[in-house]
Parts: C-alpha cells; structure tokens; sequence
C-alpha cells in the first residue's frame, strides 16, 4: 500500500522567491528513500487564512505531512496559530519547551527575550520534537487522516531533527517498504558523460537509473525494487562501477555510508597517519576551508603574490614551480604531504564566467609527485569551488591506489 | 487592488526531491517585482488526477498562475492534457507551433520523432507563446478567474520565454503597482534581538515589517504601499536604522543596491587603498575564501600549531598574543591591515555543537588596535562560519567609522 506523503513550506521569503525551498527537495529524498509517495509541494507565505486552508485540505488527502518554517519568535511566524485555529486546539505552554529555549540562551550567555516565549506554545494533543541545534522545538500531532510534523524552516535544525528524532518516528508509525537506493559520488566527470559511460549497459528489469549534479560531486543514483536480491543488486552496482570508473570516491548504500570527498579523505589520512600543508591559490582558502578541523590539515596558506608571480611563468614552467614550492613548504612544515596548485590565466579571466583557467595541481609524496592539469570556467566561486575539488580529489586518488 | 499569483511546477522530479525547484524561486521574484502578490507554489507529480484537481482549484483562487513543466514529449508528459480535461477544453493541433517544431529539428539536422507532435496540440482557445530556445512551445488561456500561462520546465527556455513575451504580456494584462521593499542587512544581531529593538516603534499605516535570517546576515525587510511617498520611506528607513545601529551594513532598495558584507567591505578596501592580511584559526581558510579574488586581500595563513599553542594560554593573555601574532604579520606582509582571530577553547569544544567557543578577533590598523570578544556555538561548520562572518564584520566596522 502507498503511504501519501506531503511538503509544505511556510513563509513569505519562499513564496515571494528570496529563498529556493531547497528543504522541499531534501526532504522528498528522505521520505522516498523511506519508501513514502511525495505526492506534492505547498509554500504559503505568512497570512493566517492560506495556512489553516491548506492544513485542512492536507489533512484529508495525505497519510503524513512535514511543514518548515514559521515557528520563529516573531509576529510573522504563524504555524502554531494556524494550527490551532484550522483544526481547533488551543494553544498550550509546554514548561519543558520553554525550559529548553531558556537554557539555549543561558548556553549562549545571552537574555532569553520575551518574545521567545511564544515559541514554547503547542496546539493541545501535540507531542513536542526537541530541536538541540536552535531556539525553536517542533511539534507533532494526528488531525483527520494525516499525522503532521512541524519543524523550523532552518535547513540546518530542520536537517538535524528529522535524523535525530523525526526519521525514527516515521518507521515507527507507518508500514513502510523502502526501495533500494545506491549513490555513486564521482568527481571530474559531468552528468552527460556519466550517462554516456552507462548507455550500453542493461540493467536488470525495474531497476531505475539517474543522476544528479551536487555542489561537490555528481551522483549516480541506482533504485532497486524493494523485493530485489542482494546478489544482483551487488553485481549491478560493480558493473555501473567498472563503466564509470575510478572518478567514483564513494559508493553508498550497500555497506557502511561513506559520505563526501573530505570524509573519505580523512578516514584514509588518519588509517595512514599522514599530515598534509596545502598552498592556496585559485581555491583562496576554501581548500581548508573544507577540511575543517581535521588534525592531519597543519598549515594552508594564500598569498597573493605568489599568484601575481605566476601569471608571469610560461606554460612548460608551471610543474615544475609548483614543484618546488612544495618542496619548500615540506622542509618549513615537515609534513608528508604537500599539495600546491597554481594556475594559469590572469584575475581578469578568473573573474569572466565565459573563461576558463587552467589549473596545475601537484601532490608531494613520500615516494614522489604526482600531478594533474585541468581547465575549469564558471563564475568566480564556481572556479574557487572547482579548484578546492580537484585538489582534494587528486589526494584521494593517491590514497586510494595506495590502498588498493 | 492586490493581482494573487501562484506558481505551479509539474514533474516527478520536484516531488521526488532528485531536483530543488529553482524556476519557482526566480518566477517569484520577478511577479512580486511587477507588483503580484505571490501566495502560493505547488509541485505535483505525472499523476492526471492531482494536475486537474490543482488546476481547478487554482483557477478558482488566482488571478494568474504561471505552470512549468510537463510539456515534453514523452508519455510522463501530462500537462496539456490535464489541462483539456480539467476545463473540458478539446486539444486542437496548432500548425505554427507543428511548423516550429520541425524547423527546430532540421536546423540541427536531426529528425524529427513522431511523439515530437504531440508538443503541437493544445486545448481548444489557447494562445501559443513561441520558444526560440528548445522543442516545446508554451500556451496560455483564460479559465474561471484565473489567466494561465504553461511553459516548459528547462530553466534556460522557461526564463528566456517570461522576458521575451510573457513579462510584456502580463503588463498589459494587469494593473500592478509594485510595492517598494527596502532590506536592511546587518551582522552580529538575531532576529528576536532585532524584533526586540523595534517593539516599541510605531510604523506608519500599511508599512510591512519582516526579519529573515541568511547564512551570513540578518535581513529586515520594510515593505511600502505602491504610493508611499519618498521623504516617508526614507524617514521609516532612518527610524529603523537608528533603532538597530551599527549592526547594520547595507540598507537595499533606497538607492545603488549595497549587498553582502564583503561587497561593501570591498568598496571601502578600494576606496581607502587598503590591504590586509589574515590569521585565520577557527574560519581556517573561510574568512579568505568569502574573499575570493579582491585585489586587496594580500594573504591568509591558517596554522593548526598555532592554534595548538593558544589553547595553553591564559584568558588574560588572548588579545595580547592577537596582537603580536598581527604585529609580526604586518612586518612580514607591509599591509596596512592585518586581522587576527583566536579562539579559547579546544578541538572538542569546537566539535560539539553544545559547547561554546570564545572568539578574539583583533583588527591591527594605522591608528591602532581594535578588538571584539564574542561567545559562539553550534556545529564546527557553523563556528567556522560564524568566526569567519565576525572577523570580517569587525573590519567592516573600522572601515564604515572611518567615513562617517
């Protein structure tokens, strides 16, 4: 049987377009995986009337309902109300509630203000969802054929509470059959080629196929049926695997998960006890950035004359300065790893979306250099971005040959 | 008189979360630009049932609604059916739309496919909008109160087709009078803060007021009648301004657009000849990235063994290690500028989201030392933003004094 699900984003920002409801999206990944049918999106701004209307629709046509937004202090923020109103439940002071947004601002040595009072009150009959990563909890109540779950609009709470607390509920409550979804994270390799890669390739009957382009890697998603069997579900994986090859970093789904390229990077950096110095130039930062508060990172830098100087190298110059720049900073910061990139192009056509740079990245290893060149366009930070990415792809491959 | 829009997307794609709805975000901005108020977005999937149903609903509730997606031509493909069905409206071939779409085929010199004919039909009474820039031609058509306008969901056809034709169209189809909306940007401030400081302000009649709290800034948002008269708009703004003080950066929609803190950060940098360089500990490499290519920034140094040896310092003794940290930099690098953040606290409390971090940012400059001390907590990426965000809002203020 299909359990029906829906999203409904609340606010003004949404609807008058100064923020895409990127929530919408994150969250119809999760409930599919879950094996719920996302029937649809709403997005009402802040005005009482639209919100109790649609609240009352939902509750006769889905079986579960998750709401972001309009939980915040302000008198903009509507949801409790609306919900009060639409299916008739006062509102009521939750003392553990409060107690809790309380205790967020003594952590934060600041006044809790009086308006934040307004966020411990629930509709009655609601069961309160904490929210450790902000001020405003969350409520869950059943109304008519649908359960709803309220949370705040912030990705980063409504993300952490719906792992934390909302997820477990959900198999808990409905009778769910989840198909089998495996990611395959690739870096270096777009969308049109991947598929390219895979156009010969015969899956197996049912097996649904496709991809998706993130910030920092491009997915390869492979949805299996639920009843599918581990064995073939294993030998297809490997077979789309071995056709897109070793820009593949991380395979999840089938073991343990995985994650991104710096997660990868860092749990094949710790097993090897390796320590890393990166010079900086078209990534300006965001290399280490990237790498937050991982111990194997000792040193980053960004200088911007040594990017002027190298504007003035000539192509067959830029291996080997890279080269040597490494060699200087291990004997400065005596880690095993240096990694440089430098790149080629002046800021005129960093900054012009229509050029491409080209871009030197050189690895120093205990047993030599390995290096890679690459052109990149895009915006300015679309280069940045691009730039921190292959550099940290480039160590993920000599980790993971090494290792193979 | 308010014109209601909404904004409908079709496609399993939305609702399965494998793509974030962006055509719904920019069409927004644009109506509520013209002066629409935008109250609802809806995404269904291919499903027949739930598109007339929305339909219906829409043309009941909206004096427009623009619909994108689901003019391929594949058999998922539902939206001119739905529609035919939904209003009882028979589809008629448009031999213009036919003559396009051929044309569009054998100027690539490929064939056209016969299921390519089905994106030629339309419901009876429809009025073509033409598509110069892919396969599908979109159609609009008046029904119950609402004027319909369906075009393809590829972001690239979809926006060329709204400003070549549709924009024009709605102008001449409606009476709008865009409202004025003026944004204040500010930075170390929460909203309930913000809301706190203006309680007791009394707005004229008909002056919207809303907070919203983005990544790197808290954003108040004024909203004006279409007639309000300027020495009105610019008094409110004052008002508002003066009651939050200096955490604003940048007022938007009174004059030149301001934007985000390292755009004005940037103006001032250039307009005072300036250069800085930084000592990044807990942003490690952010406050250099949000940076990427100003011709002012001359170097960012992030070192874990710096950061190591402040955590066995005194609290006493922070600014004064800051300070000779930024003394020795200016030496070394000659920059009039130089800012320096450490933090108190150790690699666990930075990790845990629960724990707090002490922050001291010092900014050295020709006339000497300013500095700010500033509790921060949350998950290591949204300390590494928030230090990276107070580094640079400290410089910003040094900066905008100077000019006042």
């Amino acid at each position: 049987m299909q359990v029906i699900a829906e999203i409904f984003s609340q606010g003004e920002e949404i609807v008058s377009g100064q923020t895409v409801d990127t929530n919408a999206a994150w969250l119809s990944q999760k409930l599919v995986q879950m094996g719920f049918v996302v029937k649809r999106h709403s997005a009402v701004g802040d005005n009482l009337t639209d919100l109790k209307k649609l609240l009352q629709d939902v509750s006769l046509r889905a079986d579960f309902c998750i709401c972001t937004g309009g939980l915040g202090p302000t008198i903009d923020d509507l949801t409790a109300q609306a919900v009060a109103e639409a299916f008739t439940l006062p509102l009521q002071l939750d003392t553990v509630a409060l107690e809790q947004i309380s205790r967020y601002f003594s952590c934060r040595k600041r006044d809790m203000v009086d308006i934040n009072r307004k966020q411990a009150f629930f509709p009655q009959g609601s069961q309160r969802i904490d929210n450790e990563w902000g001020t405003a909890p969350g409520f869950s109540l059943q109304y008519n054929q649908c359960w709803f779950v309220f949370v705040p609009g912030v990705p980063y709470e409504m993300k952490n509470m719906f792992t934390a607390t909302i997820a477990r509920q959900l198999s808990q409550r409905f009778v769910l059959q989840p198909e089998q979804l495996i990611t395959l994270r690739s870096v270096g390799i777009g969308e049109s080629d991947l598929q390219q890669k895979l156009n010969t390739l015969i899956l197996p009957e049912g097996v649904q196929l496709s991809f998706r382009a993130a910030i920092d890697d491009v997915q390869t998603k492979l949805i299996f049926p639920r009843d599918a069997e581990q064995p073939l579900v294993r030998a297809t994986v490997n077979q789309v695997a071995e056709s897109i090859g070793d820009y593949i970093f991380a395979i999840e789904g089938l073991d343990d998960s995985q994650g991104g390229l710096v997660e990868v990077i860092s749990q094949l950096m710790r097993q090897q006890q390796l320590t890393l110095s990166v010079q900086e130039t078209a990534s300006q930062g965001l290399i280490a950035a990237k790498c937050i508060a991982q111990p194997w990172l000792i040193s980053s830098v960004f200088n911007l004359s040594l990017q002027q100087q190298t504007e003035k190298l000539a192509i067959a110059d830029y291996l080997n300065a890279a080269v040597s720049i490494a060699e200087n900073r291990q004997q400065q910061d005596g880690t095993q790893l240096v990694l440089v990139q430098l790149y080629e192009g002046n800021t005129e056509q960093f900054q012009q979306k229509d050029q491409s740079i080209k871009l030197f990245t050189v690895l120093l290893t205990p047993s030599g250099v390995i290096h890679k060149q690459r052109s990149i366009a895009g915006s300015n930070t679309r280069k940045q971005n691009q730039a921190a990415i292959y550099a940290l792809d480039l160590l993920r491959r000599y980790l993971q040959n090494k290792t193979r």
